[in-house]
Parts: structure tokens; C-alpha cells; sequence
């Protein structure tokens, strides 16, 4: 047969777990989307079929759920360490496992001490926390992330200075809305278990500050500049932080040409256009570090 | 012709909109999703083709970034209420005008007195917020709401003493998650202008409030119960509304079975099921009025 | 309490069954997600949580998947009227049961007498088929239909003659692409047992079949009056159907303006804009009949 | 500065652009969806904002659109071809274009002579065809493939002899429905200009046969086997293709126990579930053939 097999994995995707913990009357919630990927000694069950070697996508499922239980969750990123390690010591034949998590965040209904305070909650709705933990036996790699954090700045962009050939039609703009959808991965220096592990859950909090703050505080020329100053805050923040790559769609806001009804637009009413967008992708590195975050940014 | 035309409205819809409002250094945004649904003297176009009555839906788009500019957003109801009575009053072969709006919230990116405080902003990615408008030259009637706001109480519900048939097999349950994603409408008894209009921003926040507290705060033997206590809450407070319709998805968050592994789940660890789902819906009405929201809700 | 309960139900939404008939070797697929909504005498579920009249939504999941066994699904409708029947006539609180389901096609993959044809499919992936019964222990109402079917013509399309004012700025178009997504729905005015029943699935496809072709063979001098000859076709063809009602968003296909580069654009190259869209909505009835399918068509 | 630029792209996305080819009275339609991503010596408007080599993501929309005029759109791959070499040899600091295409097929409404048969349509609404062109100014790259098919076989499937470990708890199953949605791409060895370029439409249609055929012959013992016997048919039947990749979730139907109503489920009444699913992804390649494409495959 003139036929190899190349990289290959599978596993559970997309199983929803939700971790309720009691503190007394206080509840804490952990809402999560967990997706298992493992890899190995998998040539057989692609030639013939045999499932030998084979772990099943129901029992990493269970899996999942069991260890909500035996570990809690203490956050994303610790589960899927959890995760990971007993899939690849557990099963010979497993030498990777790829864990992929989903975060969404919840607040509470209610002003302390009334009713429901400790056990009632809205879901916060915005940006979607996520985690990736890879494993190979030897080496730990933890990238995070987030999606579907929207943003605006409604001037202090422009756009000027561009390369102009004979399909260009554009005009410069000296003050436009800039606005996006953040998707953002970072990875972090930690590799092992011999290191104190960072504390993801501060440092989730930390570096979405700094990405929102760069973004808002940046006079931005272009978008690559902003994209680029999100990186780099990162980087000089967080020395757990090593790597960090957005995917920014420029969604458009069109100023409306309202002259044709006698109206004057003076950059106050614009159309929000879905398609087409630019798209923005960089990847903004600590000097001296190796680039491992794919070039296309996946969720799952 | 053996063949009549019924009910039949047109217009543009889905014109996103986006307004900024200059308060010196400090901006204020409306997001908009505005639908134009016009209706009248139409059986000539239907039968003939013959446009000779007929406003493009292009203009109906054009008018909506006109008024954004010419009246401003106040809120999504009063601009769907110029929008309404502009199509009516100013066409006659249109005698009803429906706009439909959905409002997207925004935050403050920053503390005060930082750099991008006063034009920087984070989509809420909560609830969408909804309005609508109709006016037949006559009688006004607005309908507000919302969708999407998903809401959980992890403990404080049952599920009990129901009905079995012999195709039941669900266990009755003492203590269970009870989540759902609100779609809800409420109706104004507002109907023209000689009556001062309500305080439609005041109102959607004091409604949304009372909606959430009464979710929290209620004890719940079932989600018919809650939706109701909702609702009634919703009434009581709030004199400007006279009928409130919800429908409610019942998430259910499955405790899964942990005994195969030799772990207990005391209420711990869940499943959040997609589908099927429990759809639970209802209109409460103000003793004495009648009902005018439809039994579906429609987004548009 | 000032507070009185409105039209309410209640059920078990998107059930998604999968029913597979054995011919020897050839296998049949019937891919439904059906949708039970249930009312009746359920104030007091509302108001004190009580669940003595209430059937749980899980067993009406329980009874999709159980009559699928005992009556196989012979078309969409006729499994609703089964579940509809069941639901109002087994118990006594229950008055009214309407059903919805969806409808997926499947195609067999490869050529008679090859090896999996008879149990190997494809999803055709075109429109989805809709079927609403609805049932209140003497009258019976069936409204089928269709949803996201997308047709184009490239040409017979005009837009003229149609009424201008101050906000009008749209050229007149006298060729141009009219391209839609279908979504119909058709009453029939078989209403009980006494009558035979219409053969369901030979209807939905003849019925397709006059609307694509009222589609396709009107000279468009407005999607009104396009949307008007499908539905007569309709009516005209078919003794079963007495109400049709379309739901056509106008999916603008712009002509590029080529001629900043050099270029003529003879109506070939067209921009396929997403939002927004004009939205056409009407109903076509049969002379004498009334009117029941609501204004706003929903899917579940 | 302690951080520094990694890879980056940027272009317009999602470009929407429908060609109609006149044939007398018959017409041809192309829909695609292009998005455009350009690299090279960009690292100036990172750092600084200065768009001096950056030809606007406006333009590179506009010359999508002028190319359909000016070029055509034999095939989707061919545009993508024309493109690439446009952007790559025409500005000095772009060294790398990727063109990515979304490609939606369209079928002829109505049989031959009768009227609108020239020039109306209906999507047909099944995969998405996806081709992906990347050029760097010496090297061609064409992936092609395919998103969104979805196949079922109701036999023919078992799973069993796999690993049981502390958390199994699946039961073996001799006969199964075996479901997926198919996601795969198709590297090409064609890279460069010298060489003839595959007929790309007729290696697009004899790939997906090929697919499909083997999808249903092969009687599965593992969705793994399966997806390897499809990719290996392809590499197996087409000289031009060398690395085929899969990702193929195992979309699940559970046989319903309906045992508790007295009924027998004979491998006929299933829940099609959403999620979780099982993921199966692999590379498949031609013996001494080098892996280029991603591990994880996306759409844009």
C-alpha cells in the first residue's frame, strides 16, 4: 500500500461539565467545556481496525466527569494538567493527550445578605476563557486564551500613509472607529512540574487587564500597531508569558454619507458592517523564545 | 383569480446602526439592530407588480441613519416611535409602521481618568435588549424585552408530585440546578401621545431587576412557577406594564452518575445537556387587560 | 393578587429521532427533531408550583421515541397527529397539544448494486421541512413547510416606479439579480378524522415544486408580486392548501462598480451583501378562507 | 524592547463575490467567499503604525472583485491562483499570499426548454468546497477540500476489543449507525508553473466520489479505519493529490431503550445526540511524501 499514516488523534469533544461547590450557603460554580485529544501508538486502528490500543472517546468522557469530582476544579488550566497526566501515564499506548478547555464565567444575582444571594447567578456573557494543556510524558505546554471579547474605541484611530496601486479606491481617514473581536492565545514558560505553576486564574485576570488597557490607551496608526501593543504589554508584564498571538478582525464601522439629506456627519453615525473584514494575525514574541502557537487560531 | 392577499408588511431590516455622542473627551455609544416593517395599501405591487405605492426598503434604510442623526438615540423605544410615525404620517398608502430593535450594551474599558477612559468600551455580551414599535396612525404600542440572559440557581428548585403515565420514567427530584436563558417581552400600556411616555431605560432596568430577583429569590417547584412569579413581580412593580410573556428554556444540567467510579456526587458534578430541552412559556397579564403578545416571540 | 395566567404551554423541545425501516438489505431514513407543546387546565402549576396536572416534558420525549417503535413514521405529519391525538385524549388536563418537527432529507450514496447502497446516505442539505400539527380534542389544524431554501434568477428581475422621497436615493434597476431564502408555511384544510387525509409527503413535494417554479418562471417586476404567484400557484394546484405564507428576505446582490479600475461591469460581477435586507412577508389565501398562521413564522 | 515579531498576515476576509456568465440565454453562476492574507517586510507598521507597505485591506477586496471581471472564475483554485501571483509579484514588500476560498454550489431550478431554465437556480446546499492557494514567489501550494458533508451508514459499524480501564464503562456494540460531518482537505503536488495544473472541478468531483465510495464499502470496525480508507482510496486514485487530512466527528446515535414500555429496539429508533461527540482527525499520506497541512483544520 502507497500509503502512510501522518499525525493523528481523537477523543472526547465538547463535554460540558459543571462543578458546583458549597461553602456553606455560598455556591461556586465552574462551567466548563472540555475537549480530549490523545495520540500514540494508533497505526493499527487505522489499518485494521483493531481498537486494542484503543481508550474509548466514551471513556475519556467519563473521565472528565470523574475528575471534576476527585480534583474539583481549580481552574482550567489545573484540570486539563490533571487530565492530561493520567491519560498519557495511565495507557501505554497514549504518548500525548491535548486538552482543550472552554471557560464561562458567571456573577452573582443579588446584593449580599438577600435572597439567592449564595446560589443564584447570571452568566457574565462576555469574552470565553480558554485553556489548552499538552503533555507528552516529558514536556508540559499551557497556552490560554480568550474569544469573543468585543471592543471599541470611537476615535483616536486613523489610517494614512498606505501603499496605493491601481485597485486602490480607499480614502485616508484621519479619525475612525476602531473596533474588534478579540481572539487571543498566550502561552507560558512553564514546562514542567519541577517549577512552581503559575496561578492561572490571576494571571488570566492580569493579561486580559493589560490587553484591554493597551488596546484602549494605544493613539493607534493601524491595527497592527494596536495588535502589536496588546503583545508586547503582555510580554513586559508577565514573565510567566512567553508568547502571545491575536487574530483581530477589523470590523468595520462605516461613516454614513448623510449629505444627500442635507445632514452633516461629523463622525457620529456609522453603519457596522458584517462582510467582508480585515483580518489582523500576529504573533508578538519574548525575545529569544521559540514561536509554537499555530499560524491559524482554533477554539477547539 | 380564486386567490386573495392577506396580512403583508415590508421593509429593511437588520440595519445596524451605530451612534456616538460627544460629551467633550467623553463618548456615548447606541449599538442598534433596527428592522422597518411597513404595511397599507400593497395589493397593487402584489398583484401587479406596480411599485407606484411602494417606499424602497432602501429608503426605510436610509431614514433610519437620517433620524440617527436628526433626533439622536434616545433610546431604542423613543427612536423606533420617530421612526414609526415618520412612515405613517408622511406616506399615505402606509397606514402601519412595526420597528423592531435590538440594543447591544457597552462598558468603560479603564478606571476614570485614565487614557482611553473616555472613548474606550467592552461589549456587556449579556442579555440583547429589545424593542419594538407599531403605530397605525391611531394607537401606539410598544412591546420591550430580551434575550439571551442566562440565569442559574444551583440549588432552591424540585421537581415532584407530577403526573406518571406509562411512558414515564423520570425520577422526582428534591433538589436540583434550575438554568434557563430568559426571552422575555413586556407590553406597555402606553398607547399615544397625549399620556407622558414612560422612562424607557429607567423601565427596562427596574423590569430586568425585579425579573432577576424574582428568579433568585423564589423557591421553585417548578419552572412554570418561577416564570410565573416573574412575571407577576414584573406587574406589580412596575404600572407602565401591562402584560409580560416569557419563554423559557429549561437547561437541564443532568447530575451525572459517578457510582461506576466509586464516587458520590452530592450535587456536584453536572451534565448541561443542549438537546432536548424543557420549553416552558407564558403570558401574565394585569387582571382586567388583554393579551396582545404573541404565543411565539419573534427576535425581528 | 392582581395578576391573572394568559395562553401558556408547555413541552419537550428538539427531540431529535432517527427511525431506521429495514427492506432486507435497503434501509429508509426518517431524521425528525420534534417539538411537543401542551396546555390546558395549568393555572395551578403557575401559581403554586403544584405538578398534579402536569405530564413531565421528559415524558414527552419518552413518547416521540416510543411511537416512532409502536407507529413508525410514515411522513412528518402523520407521526404528529398520532402524538397530538395521544397527548389530549390520555389525559384529562391536557386540551391542546401542537407538534412540530423538522424535517431532515437523505439521499443514498452510489449506484444501484454497489456495495452500501442500500444503507449508506448523504444529508441533502438543501431546505429544511417543517410540519406544525395541532390538536385540541375536536379540530385539527396541519400547516407544513419549508425553511432555508435559497433560489436566484440572474436575470427577469426589475425594481422601478416605486415612490421617492427626501431620504430616497436608490437608482432604478432594470435588471438585476432577485435571489431568496424561502421560508413558507401552507394550511391545509383537512381539519379532522371524517376526511380522508391528504397524502403528506407527495403534497410537500408537489408543492415545492409549483413554488420553485413560480420562482423561477415570474418576470419580477417586484419579490412582491413574485412572492403573490407562488403562493397562487399554490393555492391554484392544490385542493389541500386553503393559506400560504412566505417570508422572502430580498438578499441584495450588488453590481460592482468596476469602472474606477478600467472596467466594464455588464452584470456579471455582483457583491452578495448579508445585512441588511429588504424582508417581503405575505399571506395568500384561498378566496373565502381565513386567515391562521401568524404573522411572525418561527421554526420550533 | 525585550519582544519581537513573529508571523503575521493581514488581508480582507470573507469576500463575497457571485460571477454570472452569460451562455445566450443560459447562464453560469460562480458563488464564492475569498479571503485574502498577505505577509512580507511588515514589520515597520507593527512597530510603528507607518502603513508604508501596507497596500490597504480595501484594495486587496477590490482586486477580488476586478479579477472576477478581468480573469474570470474558471475554478475556484484557478482564481485563487490568479490572486496569489497578483499580490506576490506586484508589491515589493509582500513575499507570501494566501488565498482561501469558500465555494457554494448552485443546481438548475426547473427541467430543459421550460421557462427560467436559462437562469434560475437553487443552492443545492449540501458541503461547503473549500480551496486554499498559498505562493511565495517561487513555491505553489493548493490544498483543496471540503466542509460540512454529512454521511451516515445504519450498518456495517461495530466497536468492540478496545482498552477498559477503571472509568469504562461503554458497552460493545456489534451493529451501529455510523454518522459523521465531514471536514477533510487535499494537499495537491502540483507547485509551480512549469508543470500542468490539475483540471481542478474534475479532481474536485472524482476526490469526493472516491470519498464517499469508501465511506460506504468499508464495513468499519473503528471510525479510525474508515477515515483512513478514505483517505487512502484518494491518495490511491489520484495522482495529483499526495497528504490527505480528515477531521471527523463521531456524531452519535444512541439506541433508545425503550425496554420500560414494554417495546424492543431493534436497531431502529435512535437520539441523534449534538455533544458530546467523538473527534477522529488524521493525515493520510502518499509513501515518502512530506505533511504540510495543519494539525488542526479550519475553514477561513
Amino acid at each position: 500500500m502507497p500509503t502512510i499514516l501522518g499525525q493523528n488523534q481523537y477523543g472526547k469533544a465538547e463535554n460540558r461539565v459543571v462543578k458546583i461547590t458549597r461553602d456553606g450557603a455560598t455556591h461556586h460554580i465552574k462551567d466548563l467545556n472540555v475537549s480530549v485529544s490523545l495520540s500514540g501508538d494508533m497505526d493499527e486502528v487505522h489499518h485494521s481496525g483493531s481498537n486494542a490500543h484503543v481508550l474509548p472517546t466514551d471513556t475519556t468522557k467519563n473521565t472528565v466527569y470523574a475528575f471534576a469530582k476527585e480534583y474539583g476544579i481549580e481552574s482550567a488550566e489545573q484540570f486539563g494538567i490533571h487530565l492530561a497526566r493520567h491519560f498519557v501515564t495511565s495507557q501505554e499506548p497514549i504518548h500525548r493527550a491535548r486538552i482543550r478547555i472552554e471557560e464561562y464565567a458567571w456573577e452573582r444575582i443579588g446584593a449580599p445578605g438577600s435572597d439567592g444571594t449564595g446560589h443564584s447567578f447570571v452568566r457574565k456573557g462576555q469574552e470565553t476563557r480558554l485553556a489548552q494543556v499538552t503533555y507528552d510524558g516529558e514536556r508540559w505546554e499551557v497556552v490560554s486564551g480568550l474569544k469573543d471579547l468585543t471592543v471599541m474605541n470611537s476615535t483616536d484611530s486613523e489610517f494614512r500613509g498606505y501603499v496605493k496601486d491601481k485597485y486602490t479606491t480607499l480614502e485616508e481617514a484621519g479619525d475612525r472607529i476602531l473596533a474588534t473581536s478579540v481572539s487571543g492565545r498566550w502561552r507560558f514558560n512553564w514546562a514542567g512540574d519541577e517549577r512552581q505553576a503559575p496561578d492561572w486564574d490571576e494571571s488570566y485576570r492580569q493579561t486580559r487587564t493589560h490587553m484591554l488597557r493597551a488596546f484602549a490607551e494605544t493613539y493607534s496608526l493601524s491595527l497592527q500597531q494596536t495588535l502589536y501593543r496588546m503583545g508586547a504589554r503582555i510580554i513586559d508584564h508577565r514573565d510567566e508569558i512567553d508568547e502571545v498571538r491575536f487574530s483581530l478582525p477589523n470590523s468595520h464601522h462605516f461613516l454614513v454619507d448623510l449629505e444627500p439629506f442635507g445632514l452633516e456627519n461629523d463622525n457620529e453615525v456609522y453603519f457596522a458592517a458584517d462582510r467582508p473584514y480585515g483580518l489582523i494575525e500576529a504573533t508578538v514574541l519574548r525575545d529569544g523564545c521559540e514561536a509554537r502557537i499555530p499560524v491559524d487560531l482554533t477554539n477547539l
